[in-house]
């Protein structure tokens, strides 16, 4: 097999933001060579691979020439040119997770167009070519009030969905190819991350819970194990391995669950990559979700994903009132508690609700992580010199 | 206080091997701005920080310059230019750990008279400006067989520190600058890990075992924690912070001791930076080595030292027997053992004893972890394609 750690081998990593930056972490302890493409010159990956690569993710030379250069090639984001990532496969680059995978998912209704090929539950949908259309779904009463409005093309953190209770509501929406869903009761959203590699080995992490911003449409806070019986947990289990045998996929698979009032787990959506949703896991977990895919997409023996303490994680977000150059306010504060490791992304400029870092709290006892939890985000602020005045 | 997080704040390392590449995983996490210099160009850290600079450490002018630039300095190995601190001291640079304290420690003779001089318990000794006259002392009856010789001036790794059992042995040293120190009958080494800040806060690591390969006089396997009983690790914490507070020390320092067998505890040495002994707490630590250095020189509050799990270190030494382009045969092995983590330096040619990387091995239940080391030393082999003889 090829030696990864002491060879000619390089890794391209698509996209060199804050994912992009935790795997290098991994690829720096393994010693693999790596290079690193993205649009933005001052991105976090930017001073720490090997080789960084200035262009844009989404023109199919630019993904297409940076590809040739590497053996294996992966993502830290899903909205890159999938053509480009095609012709690179049939050229006998290893590409991780492969472009079918990534087209499917680029494409919210294609993404559950292949649930419901694959008999794998989620909620129930409807598929647009405008959101015009809606309208007139709406007079024919094959829809009513109130549904979820998601863009079919790939949105990134809460962009591109919505909750759609009147015309009013409706109005508010770009006029783009879109999917609508039922908006389904839910106690709980988890997630459950699944790792695979080409041999067909395949692990999962534990379900985490996930806890929401009420505003912005983010995750708040990430708690890992999930605090709910084996039943419930097993079930999540099972239809998250069904979704990584489904796309036969090779790497990390992050598959997000909302845990309905019957009990009932829906597939939400799924990321092809390491996820927000296991960041705790490089404090809590005998294997990182970094460290995971990087063994998952070279073929390597996958690792324990069991966990040595209780996880929390929280995001750090820009202040809804700041935008401008970053200050972390009150850093010392949580550095002054047990178990608090803050991991910041390196981006200069804050702006309201960007996600800026995250916090991870780890304690034996996870209702105590939680507790911690609690106090970091109510102590740590994420702000600027200049207040803005939000108009 | 500086925002170290977000700021025009730079962090000097002097280094920039493992030590330096490990520090950099903690700054990349807190998202400081980083300089290293080193005088070698393909050095492990040239690629992962933010400017690296190429020249020699022991250079008056070039260390002076360096660290002009820079707000913090630091360093991961003790054998720099000392003048060149000092001067950056007074111009305002912090300098941790400071200039006197790395001085003292250059020196074995001036290092062992800081014990006697702040009643810190080590081996009995004597000091010679040159190797040739401890024929006197010898002859004098002054000094007998077996003693150890150890060069005043700063070794690595075991070069440098020899046990003299009879003239012949003698006639093999260097005449340099040295110390004899009576030869002690031990149990076990051990060495403790203090970190103290500027404001004065004092933390310790868990006492660790250290087993050394017979041959090599390297560190085979660090055991976290040790497995003695609680008044022996006790009287050893004491003597550890003893040392650390009589050098006012600011950042890491790695006190290593001898377990005699009256269970007396002696200091051996100290290094005043992250240390081989304390590898294993990437993985096994609330706070590793690493990130605990990093709070502790910017005098942030310390971290957590306890332990989620027990941890066993193993150094990836070269095969005697090999010298060339390296290659780890059986990573994938030890990849499919159960809490197990390489960590490859990136060193590209090893040699015999050369320190290329080390793996650690984490559980619940130290004395699996034991075993489980074991394996993995049996296991992998630092090796390169040609085979070198050994005359």
């Amino acid at each position: 097999m090829t030696n990864y750690f002491s060879s000619d081998f390089k890794l391209g990593i698509l996209g060199g933001g804050q994912l992009g930056k935790m795997l290098l972490t991994e690829t720096q302890k393994f010693d693999i060579y790596t290079c690193v493409l993205d649009a933005a010159k001052d991105a976090p990956c930017a001073n720490i691979c090997d080789e960084f690569h200035i262009g844009s993710l989404l023109d199919f030379d630019t993904v297409y020439n940076f590809g040739k250069q590497v053996n294996t090639l992966t993502i830290e984001i899903e909205n890159v040119n999938v053509d480009a990532l095609e012709k690179l496969e049939k050229e006998g680059v290893n590409v991780f997770p492969n472009s079918k995978t990534i087209r499917t998912i680029q494409n919210k209704a294609k993404q559950k167009l292949f649930y419901v090929d694959h008999n794998i539950p989620a909620a129930e949908f409807s598929r647009f070519a405008y959101t015009d259309e809606i309208k007139t779904a709406l007079k024919h009463e094959s829809l009513s009030f109130p549904f979820v409005w998601k863009s079919a093309q790939f949105g990134y953190d809460g962009t591109g969905v919505k909750i759609i209770r009147t015309h009013n509501d409706l109005d508010t929406l770009p006029n783009v190819e879109c999917i609508t869903e039922k908006l389904i009761p839910f106690k709980n959203e988890l997630a459950v991350i699944v790792a695979r590699n080409a041999n067909g080995d395949l692990k999962t992490y534990p379900v985490v819970e996930m806890e929401f911003h009420p505003d912005a449409n983010q995750v708040e806070y990430v708690i890992c194990p999930a605090r709910l019986p084996s039943t419930i947990t097993e079930n999540a289990e099972i239809t998250a391995l069904k979704v990584a045998k489904a796309f036969k996929h090779v790497g990390l698979l992050a598959v997000e669950l909302f845990l309905t009032e019957n009990d009932e787990i829906l597939v939400n959506e799924v990321a092809p990559r390491p996820h927000n949703s296991g960041h705790y896991s490089i404090e809590a977990s005998y294997t990182n979700q970094f460290e995971q895919h990087i063994r998952a997409i070279l073929n390597l023996p996958l690792g324990d994903t069991s966990s040595k303490v209780g996880g929390v994680m929280v995001n750090l977000v820009g202040d809804e009132n700041y935008t401008g150059n970053v200050i972390y306010e009150n850093m010392e504060t949580i550095l002054k508690m047990d178990g608090v490791t803050p991991h910041i992304y390196g981006k200069k400029i804050t702006k309201p609700f960007r996600k800026m870092g995250h916090v991870t709290i780890v304690h034996q006892d996870l209702s105590k992580a939680r507790k911690i939890a609690e106090k970091v985000k109510k102590t740590i602020r994420v702000i600027s010199t200049n207040k803005t005045n939000n108009n």
